[in-house]
């Protein structure tokens, strides 16, 4: 890996473990192992490399996003997507963002994060679209508003599986919320 | 207020508005006007004035959460706490915390905030069971597993919001949980 491609990635891995503010370049130095002169060359900046480490935590939270938009039976996919495995304990690594003041204030920094959400918001409404059209879904619910729920049942099963260290609480919200959803066929 | 409260009430509010590892002593001083002297008489360490403050944001969450056991119809019970007004772009004073590593990875710093989620948990499962007891949600649906659905969804709502700058994202994943319990009654 190029230096580059390397402090990216340890950057993306930092922040998803400790946070933006919480990071300092001298820990990004110390995990990946390139220098500072380099470590300048690629991002004069803290904020710099952030903004490439988030735009990449996106690009891999994005293509599992994607297989809400099919093809195949639409309630299938909502099934897979939400019963994929996930480590709630770690949390999401572009939710968890969110939290970090530094991250939160600044526009730069909260760009990605917002056009992520917007993008896989898209997918959900498509997908609870195709299943209200199949007959999978009621057809005076939501799917504007149900994508929102089903995102956040997904975004609070982490807050709720890190405050009890055990990713039980992850699984019982998201199990409830299918449960609820396969009640309004 | 005298100067432990004084601490106490403003790294309170400034583990709220930045997280633990953002904020520091010198900040707790400039914003209370406290000296380091009495500061470091009453909390010997950062970690101490924190567990002080996490424990009075708890005491500030679980009055309103007691609203769920009743007395009352707890359908009505029920909406009222999902409806009840939060600053969706400030995020759960509680919640917030689990997305903070010095206190995610301190169980010292973590306890105040499992317990009080724990109890948050007790009071939704004790409503829903009355609300199937009185047939206002099906009896096939789990109070123990809704009762994590509802709390992620306030708690994933913030993250959304948060992330869009727009409390618009919470009220929908908020307003669709609720649709689609009032279709299971």
């Amino acid at each position: 890996m190029d230096s580059r491609h390397l402090l990216v990635e340890t950057m993306s891995e930092l922040m998803w473990e400790r946070g933006y503010a919480d990071t300092s370049p001298r820990d990004v130095r110390e995990r990946s192992g390139v220098g500072q002169g380099s470590m300048y060359h690629h991002f004069p900046s803290k904020r710099d490399l952030a903004v490439a480490a988030l735009e990449r935590n996106v690009a891999d939270l994005l293509p599992a996003a994607s297989e809400l938009d099919g093809p195949g039976d639409p309630m299938a996919r909502i099934e897979a997507y939400l019963m994929r495995p996930r480590e709630a304990l770690k949390g999401c690594k572009v939710g968890r963002m969110t939290q970090d003041r530094q991250v939160r204030e600044d526009p730069v920094l909260l760009a990605p994060v917002a056009r992520a959400f917007a993008q896989v918001h898209r997918s959900w409404v498509g997908v609870l679209r195709e299943a209200v059209a199949a007959r999978q879904l009621r057809d005076d619910l939501d799917p504007e508003q149900l994508a929102h729920t089903l995102m956040a049942v997904l975004q609070g099963g982490y807050v709720l599986a890190i405050a009890q260290q055990d990713p039980g609480p992850f699984e019982a919200a998201r199990d409830g919320v299918l449960a609820l959803l396969r009640r309004n066929s």
